[in-house]
């Protein structure tokens, strides 16, 4: 980089740090060091990742292993709140918990950017918790491109219980399926509205769904949600785990249900470490994003070209409005390889 | 081709067609001409899928569109003697209709091959009625890869309904939805293992389901299992076009159900042309298969180089004992290029 003067120079305290130095920081645990490899992971720059994919190889294959929980729901269901007291419990169980939530700023479905802000940081004093909000862009839904590495640097660094905080929404989602061991979908009791946004098809991916904002008055009107729940999730094809999807209650603000919430976790968890899907479940999630790598940086280098994105968007429009078929469209921008 | 003399030569009756003979010949609805277009587009040699999009550009847009109808299932739940049964009431309406059936010979899921090629054969007999066995291989699950090709030739040579069948089953099924208007899902009454196989996700994605095999003896249990899935079913976040998917049932061989699952389709119809959804969802799906066959093209050009061929598969077991991570094995790969 110059060194020439510029006006807008600012005071920088990041000294750059080697692939090894980064490697330890992970390794030992040190929550500043963790920032600033997903920092680099999220970045935009191929050299910062090329720097953390470096970092990788530094860190030995481990047999310890995080447990992977998806947290998916509507804006306005209450993930924020749910997240707080469950780590909260997490944490005084103990359990080292790592949680990545959604960066209130950036999620461009709303929610309660300051009190998210507040709950967050409430969270985040917690010892033993590590707090990181993912920006929601990218295919995703909420979950950033780079989730899955992420995740793999928080187990690196010893975390025993990973959070993931997705909207449910975007093409990709079911993507996430493959990022965790287990997927909780949280829903409130008058199903309806509530669900408008939320991607048809998450529903069958749950492993449990947890009826949200069960308060007092209104604990009579979810028993009858619940077992509504529970007579739909029947009706579903069964899962290769041979796990049934549990349908659970809680009230977050009146901290009811949230050890409940984490008993099943353990149950789901006993039940498929038993019967070694857990495993297997790995080995295939990392072949998933082994492929998914690739063709994401095979992609990339096509539609970077130069000649590619100048004919793309004129080609889009062309085929919208029927005069090219999908496929002699396809085949024109493919020339430009 | 070499002419030289060859022990295994049999008679070929089968004359190479020009480009602009198969557009021809598709356009005036020459089913001897289509199913030989069909069989370009299935075809593994790259000058045959050439030829046929050559013969696609010759092809004028028109205003004419098809119905066209997914028709999903487990093995057994009688998605051969529906369509069979479908299809008459559709044929003696005096509409025009393609079925592509998966071929039974190439169907590893099993089921009664001789049974559903005489049913077949009896269909086909029909004036009207259009049949192609598709070969079930490829990612989508007893959808070929070419079907959107497929789907887009029989539009072309006039038929007004395309049933789709597929298995429900493989990595890819939701890209079915890609593919038709309206997609029926078949289910038995005795929810459970017939469930098997049917990859989860599927149901919400039904714009009805269709209970079969509802005979005389068990009407009164499909009716508990139908007022089962339509409770279920509003438990689903909404679609966007505000279809409310519904359940009906039929008995295939009492022919009983049939003509209501056709109302049914045609109130859908009805309902999307009014809301311009059926419009809209087309170019969507336009531009998706624009996008999915351009990543095919980009892929299989990478995934055929020698070099990845031959380190392929030992970076994946690399992966999968835990010796590399997901991305530097990616990364490694990619470096081929």
């Amino acid at each position: 980089m110059s060194k020439k003067f510029n006006e807008n120079y600012q005071y920088k305290p990041k000294q750059p740090l080697s692939a090894k130095e980064l490697a330890n920081g992970v390794i030992n645990n040190n929550p500043v060091i963790l920032s600033r490899a997903i920092t680099l992971i999220e970045s935009q720059k191929e050299e910062d990742r090329a720097l953390i994919y470096e970092a990788l190889k530094h860190i030995p294959p481990s047999s310890h292993k995080a447990l992977r929980i998806g947290i998916t729901g509507s804006p306005g269901v209450g993930k924020s709140t749910f997240i707080e007291a469950f780590g909260k419990h997490l944490g005084e169980l103990g359990k080292k918990v790592a949680v990545l939530a959604i960066d209130p700023s950036s999620n461009i479905t709303g929610g309660s950017i300051l009190g998210d802000k507040t709950r967050m940081e409430e969270l985040s004093n917690l010892p033993n918790v590590y707090i990181r909000p993912t920006p929601s862009k990218g295919e995703l839904g909420g979950v950033a491109e780079q989730s899955f590495e992420t995740i793999l640097l928080c187990e690196k660094a010893g975390y025993e219980i990973i959070l993931v905080e997705t909207v449910g929404v975007g093409q990709s989602e079911t993507h996430v399926k493959e990022l965790v061991d287990c997927f909780l979908l949280l829903m409130l009791a008058g199903a309806g509205d509530e669900l408008q946004g939320i991607k048809r098809g998450i529903m069958e991916l749950a492993d449990a769904i947890l009826i949200t904002k069960v308060e007092q008055e209104n604990e009579k009107h979810a028993k009858i949600a619940k077992s509504n729940y529970q007579n739909a999730l029947h009706l579903f094809p069964p899962n290769s785990n041979q796990w049934v999807p549990k349908v659970l209650t809680c009230s977050s603000l009146e901290n009811k249900g949230i050890k409940e919430a984490w008993r099943t976790i353990e149950d789901f968890e006993r039940h498929n470490a038993a019967n070694k899907w857990l495993d297997e479940n790995r080995k295939k999630q990392n072949l998933f994003w082994f492929k998914e790598k690739l063709n994401q940086l095979i992609k990339t280098s096509f539609y970077n070209k130069k000649e590619v994105k100048e004919s793309i968007e004129k080609l889009q429009n062309e085929v919208e409005k029927g005069n090219i078929d999908p496929f002699n469209a396809a085949l024109k921008l493919f020339s430009h390889r």
